[in-house]
């Protein structure tokens, strides 16, 4: 191999918003696969919310990413070399991994990519962790029923809007609340949202979901966290049911966020919610993955990239998540395909 | 009926801790009952702490009382005069009815009680609503694994000590929070908890709290609410789970409480959180009470009354809820049975 590699690695924890004085690009050698292993070139990486918790050193649903080690996340790559059996040279590969240009990983950390279903970036996107947040976290957690409303926060981001999507998919009336009319036109004009709100406008969030959800809310899919949860949570209906997908309006907080209290809401409305991560629902990956699969090529479930080119851009495409002016799913393209 | 009949009526919706000032007793006829009617004493009436919801003019979930109608709670009495077959005159029968001396009932509104499986008062407490609640609740939400852990906050309350002993028949480690030596005494000594931490003169909750729990908490099951809950969700478990009985610690506030945010908790714990009424399991009443009659049968449940004598005290027993004082359930006697 001829080709330089690079690695991003954590050097110190972010304060705050993370800078990327936090990370270093380091340059190192292309590895040679062992037994078993396979050579991955990588072409895309997918930045994600919740790897901000993994940078603190405290508590999140996965352990802290350690100092000076690489950041790992999802990765789609090339097979450039194979000694692992069922895997061949030029194969596209999705698995967590670091973000390196080129890796070793033994067959077991990633799987084959079917191209012919979608663009391989899917499986990144609404194929891949974030479609499956969107699928376990609405239909096991929040159970619509048709004719229900269900109102999501962060709803352009690229769990948001599968959630949706499959909302509407279940005959629920959608109320999405994102921070741009660019992306609330989107929402309604081409997902399908019967109504969007954006926080950053709007003067009067209680009154704007009030219009917006004349029955009462009875799904609130909770991607954002903060005051947007409070305003939400005052209008739910009897029996209402809360996935806690992210807090994206905490997570770049170094105190905990006081706020009014919720659980006398949660009483009066029995309602239920409860926080998740998608390896929860690991043993029906197949099961998710076939019904999205099968919505996408009818048609019914549309998606949004937005890809930023280079390595050494990765930081700033994180960083984008935070400052809610992304659509869709944030991906960094690292390569082209080399092998085709 | 040479008897005379009373009645206490709500006045003035309580600003706060409610006061006498906030009732009124009133004289009243004894009624005549209708065809499918029977004519009732009262013999015992609960004062429970969801009332304090209901004497506020806000959304909790059963409607707010009626100012100038009488309060409304669980009562037992006899059978005075009967005009509906299957029911008696010397019956003893329980049910949601009024606080009076003397009422009409339709049958329906009333289920007959079979003094020979335990005393009446029990039908308002540890096979009534009471010991159906921490049936429900803990079992159906909480879902108490053997080994785990179960904390319990208004542990000494009706609720809170059949909730621990159903843990402890279901083989966890027990750990209740309550306001007194005394109180935890009974609960360690009689009921068999394995610790209990007075919240009243604990230093560091938090710390009482992991040295109780050595393994984190899997199950909070919460009556109080306000910071002793704070203190508990902040060693919850992957996966735990929280049912919500009450928020005792925040009925008598007039504004919404603040406190830290709980949603990142919930969701880096993947945990589970409820509000929940016993009469959501009202189809399920004849399974509950079966079970809690045969542990209480067997010995396995032991239960506690204050009762507090004549309908004059009504309200002072039911200010003995918020105050800490009581162990167990709270009942007024009101009159001796005349009939047997």
């Amino acid at each position: 191999m001829s080709e330089n590699n690079q690695q991003i690695l954590l050097v110190q924890r972010p304060q705050g918003m993370p800078t990327e004085a936090d990370f270093k690009w380091e340059d190192i050698p292309v590895p040679q696969p062992a037994d078993g292993e396979v050579l991955i070139k990588t072409l895309y990486l997918s930045v994600d919310p919740y790897m901000r918790g993994r940078m603190s050193d405290r508590k999140s649903y996965v352990p802290p990413y350690e100092l000076n080690q690489p950041i790992t996340g999802g990765v789609v790559g090339e097979v450039i070399e194979s000694k692992a059996t069922g895997l061949s040279q030029g194969d596209i590969v999705v698995g967590m991994l670091d973000w390196k240009k080129f890796q070793t990983a033994s067959a077991k950390q990633v799987k084959k990519i079917d191209p012919t279903v979608a663009p391989m970036t899917t499986a990144l996107g609404i194929l891949g962790m974030t479609g499956l947040t969107a699928y376990f976290g609405l239909l096991d957690i929040g159970q619509p029923k048709a004719g229900e409303t269900v109102v999501i926060s962060g709803a352009a981001g690229a769990v948001g809007m599968v959630v949706g999507q499959i909302a509407k998919i279940k005959g629920c009336r959608v109320v999405g609340i994102a921070g741009s009319e660019k992306k609330n036109e989107y929402l309604i004009n081409q997902l399908g949202f019967d109504a969007a709100i954006n926080y950053k406008t709007t003067p009067n969030l209680v009154k704007a979901l009030k219009e917006t959800c004349p029955n009462g809310v009875d799904v609130y899919f909770d991607n954002v966290g903060g005051e947007i949860s409070d305003a939400v949570l005052s209008l739910l209906n009897p029996f209402a049911r809360i996935p806690i997908c992210g807090q994206i309006s905490l997570y770049n907080l170094e105190n905990a966020n006081v706020g009014p209290r919720i659980q006398p809401l949660l009483l009066v409305n029995k309602a239920l919610m409860k926080g998740f991560i998608v390896s929860d629902y690991a043993e029906r990956f197949g099961e998710g993955y076939r019904q999205l699969a099968e919505w996408l090529q009818a048609g019914k479930l549309q998606y949004e990239e937005n890809i930023v080119d280079g390595f050494e851009n990765t930081i700033q495409a994180f960083l984008g998540l935070f400052t809610g002016e992304n659509l869709g799913k944030q991906l960094v393209k690292v390569a082209e395909p080399s092998m085709r």
